[in-house]
C-alpha cells in the first residue's frame, strides 16, 4: 500500500493507494459508525462499483443515501448538480453529512462543489475510479462545473477529508480512458520531474499493461508531485498554475467540439504538443525535446495534433476566456526543459498561432 | 462617518457607515482605477441608484458592467444566479474583476456566491441598501441562494472586500422593510447586549423617523456586535449561531408561506416570540421580559404572532430541514436574559409546538 499526506494545515488529507482498497471498510477513514453518507457516482459505474461500496458501508453501520446522476462532461452543469442538494434535502441530510464522490473527475468535481456549497459546506471523500481522476483532479481541492461559455468556470476550492485509491478500477477502463489519464501523467514529467519523464519512457509498456506495481509507483508519484505543489499553492496564485500546462490551448479543443466529444487528456496532449512549439518558436525549448513529448504521447495512444475541424484562429476566442487570462492578457505555461515550465505573459498572438498551425493536420493537402 | 473594520485576519475588510457615500469614488475602496466591476442590482433599486453607482465609478476610470436581476427572495436561486455568470462570461472577466452588490439581502447573498464560485472566487464589495442588509447580511461573508426544499441551502463563506452603507438609501425604504431590518436590529439587543435593547426602547421613534444620528449609531452598533461574533466564529462552530434567535421559527414561516410573502425580518419578529415563549416554558425566561420583546416589535410595526394559515404542526418539519439540526435533532437559539441566549439541543417537541401555538391568532376563536 502507498499513503502520502497532502499538507495543508488543518485541511491536511491522507491518500491511500493500493489493490482492494473497495473491499476494506477501514479505508474509508474518517467516516465512523452512525455517520450518514450521500454516496454520488454515474450510470456507468453504479453496476460496476456502486453495490459493493454501499455494503461495506453499511457493514460499517454507516447510514448510505445514492444519487446517480447522468455519465459524461456535458452533465457537469449547475442543473445536474442541483439534482445532487435535491437529494440531499430530500434526506434531510444536515451539515453533519459526508458526500463520497465515486467515479471519475466529473464526479469528483461535481460532488466536491456539492460538498462545498451543501449548507455552506460538508465533508467529502473522494474514491476515483479513473486514472486521470488518481493522478490529478482527485488531489488538491478544485471542484466545480462548466458553464456553456467556459469550463470550470463555477466552482470552489474545497480539500476532500481523504482519497481512497483502489487500483482495481483500472481494469474496467477502456484504452482511451486510460490514455487520457497517462497525458496527465506525462505532464508532471515536463513540468516538475526530468528524472519520472525518463522512467516513463521506460515503462510506458508496463503501465499500458497495468502492471500493479509500475502503476502503483506511477500514481504515488504523480500525487506527490501534486501535493507539493498545491500544499506550496492552494489557491494557485504562482506554482499551482504550471499544473496547466496544455490546458489553455485543451480546453479551447474541448469547448470548440464540444464537452465530451475529445477526452480532457486527449485535448491536453495535443495541447501539451502546442505549448512545446510555442517555446520552441520563444527559443527556450527544442525540437528534439518536443520530438520526445510527442514520441511518448503517441506510444501511448495520445493525439499530438488538434482536431481536424478546427482552425488556429478558432482557438483564440476560447483562450482569451481561459481563467489564467489576468486584465485581457493572455498567459500561458511553456516548457522550458524536459522537467521545468513557467507561466509567461504577454505571448504575442502570432507566434502562438503559428505554433498552433504547426499542430493542425489539414485534410486538404 | 462611522468606521469599523471585521477582523479576520488577511481576510478582514472595513465597513464604511455615513450620507451620501455614493457620491465620493474613494468610498468604493479598493476599487482602482483600470479595474473592471460587475455591478449587480436589481430591477426595482436601478432606476434609483445604478446611474449615479455607475457614474462616479467610471469617473473614477473604473471600468463597469451592470446586470440587473428580477427584484424578490423567490429569484435568489441557482437560475437566477447563473445570468451573473452568464454575464461575467459574455464580457470576458477574468479572476481579477470585483463584484459589486447593490441591493439589499438578496443581491448580496447572490452576488457574494457569485463572487465566492465565479472561477472559484473573485473579489466583492456590499452596498447594502436595506436596513436589514446593512445591520445583518452584509457583514460575515455569509452568502448562498435558496433551493426549493430550503433557504440558504446553497452557498459559501466569502467575506467581501469592503461594505459601503449610504445611510440615503434609508430614505426609499417602505414602512415595512424598515420594521423588517429593526427585527434583526432588536434581535442584537436580545442575544447579545441588553443596553443595546434599553436604547432601543429609549430610541426606537427616531429609528422609525430616520433621525440620521440615531441610525448611524443603530447601524454601527449592530454591525460591531456582529463583528465581534464573526471576527470569534467565523464558521459558525458556536457563538456565531446566537445570531439565529427567531430564525428556525422564522424559515418556517417563510418556507411555508412561499418566500417573498412574508418578509425576512417579520417572520424573524414572530419567531423571536416564538423562542422566547420556548425559553418561558423551559423556566429561563420571564413573561415579563416576553411582553418587552412583543412590546417593542410591536411599536416598530412587526408582527409578533405566526400567520394564521399556519397549525403548530405545520412549523416542526420545516424546522427539522434547518442548518442548525444535527443528527436530526432539533437545536434552538433561546434567550436566559434580555442580552443573552444560548443554542439548546434536545428540546421536546411538545414544549416547541405549545410555544408556537401561544403564538397564534385562530382566526375562527
Amino acid at each position: 500500500m502507498e499513503k502520502i499526506t497532502v499538507l495543508l494545515g488543518d485541511r491536511s488529507y491522507p491518500i491511500t493507494i493500493a489493490a482492494n482498497l473497495f473491499d476494506d471498510p477501514t479505508s474509508f477513514w474518517p467516516l465512523k459508525p452512525g455517520d450518514r453518507v450521500m454516496l454520488v457516482t454515474n450510470e456507468t459505474l453504479a453496476p460496476l462499483y456502486l453495490n459493493n461500496v454501499r455494503l461495506i458501508l453499511e457493514q460499517a453501520d454507516i447510514r448510505v443515501d445514492t444519487r446517480i446522476l447522468p455519465d459524461g462532461e456535458q452533465y457537469k452543469s449547475l442543473e445536474v448538480l442541483n439534482q445532487v442538494f435535491t437529494a440531499l434535502l430530500e434526506g434531510s441530510h444536515g451539515r453533519d453529512t459526508t458526500l463520497v464522490a465515486l467515479g471519475g473527475g466529473v464526479i469528483g468535481d461535481m460532488t466536491g462543489f456539492a460538498a462545498a456549497s451543501y449548507q455552506r459546506g460538508v465533508r467529502f471523500i473522494q474514491l476515483p475510479t479513473t486514472l486521470l481522476s488518481q493522478v490529478d483532479s482527485s488531489v488538491g481541492g478544485k471542484t466545480g462545473v462548466n458553464h456553456p461559455l467556459g469550463k470550470n468556470m463555477i466552482g470552489a476550492f474545497h480539500q476532500p477529508a481523504s482519497v481512497v485509491i483502489d487500483l482495481n478500477c483500472l481494469n474496467t477502463l477502456s484504452a482511451r480512458e486510460l490514455a487520457s489519464g497517462l497525458a496527465e501523467v506525462i505532464k508532471y514529467g515536463i513540468i516538475l520531474d526530468g528524472d519520472f519523464f525518463d522512467w516513463l519512457e521506460i515503462n510506458l509498456n508496463a503501465l499500458l499493461a497495468l502492471d500493479s506495481a509500475a502503476m502503483a509507483w506511477c500514481i504515488r508519484r504523480c500525487c506527490e508531485l501534486k501535493a507539493d505543489v498545491v500544499a506550496a499553492d492552494e489557491r494557485e496564485g504562482g506554482q499551482r498554475a504550471l499544473l496547466n500546462l496544455g490546458h489553455t490551448f485543451g480546453h479551447a479543443i474541448e469547448a470548440h467540439m464540444g464537452y465530451g466529444n475529445w477526452l480532457h487528456g486527449e485535448a491536453v496532449a495535443a495541447g501539451m504538443v502546442m505549448a512545446a512549439r510555442t517555446a520552441e518558436r520563444l527559443g527556450q525549448f527544442t525540437s528534439v525535446q518536443t520530438a520526445r513529448i510527442i514520441d511518448l504521447l503517441k506510444r501511448a495512444g495520445l493525439p499530438t495534433n488538434g482536431p481536424s475541424e478546427m482552425r488556429a484562429e478558432d482557438y483564440l476566442p476560447h483562450m482569451l476566456r481561459d481563467k489564467k487570462v489576468l486584465a485581457g492578457e493572455l498567459r500561458l505555461v511553456l516548457p522550458i526543459s524536459i522537467g521545468a515550465a513557467q507561466v509567461q505573459s504577454g505571448v504575442a498572438h502570432d507566434i502562438v498561432l503559428a505554433a498552433i498551425e504547426k499542430c493542425i493536420v489539414n485534410p486538404t493537402f
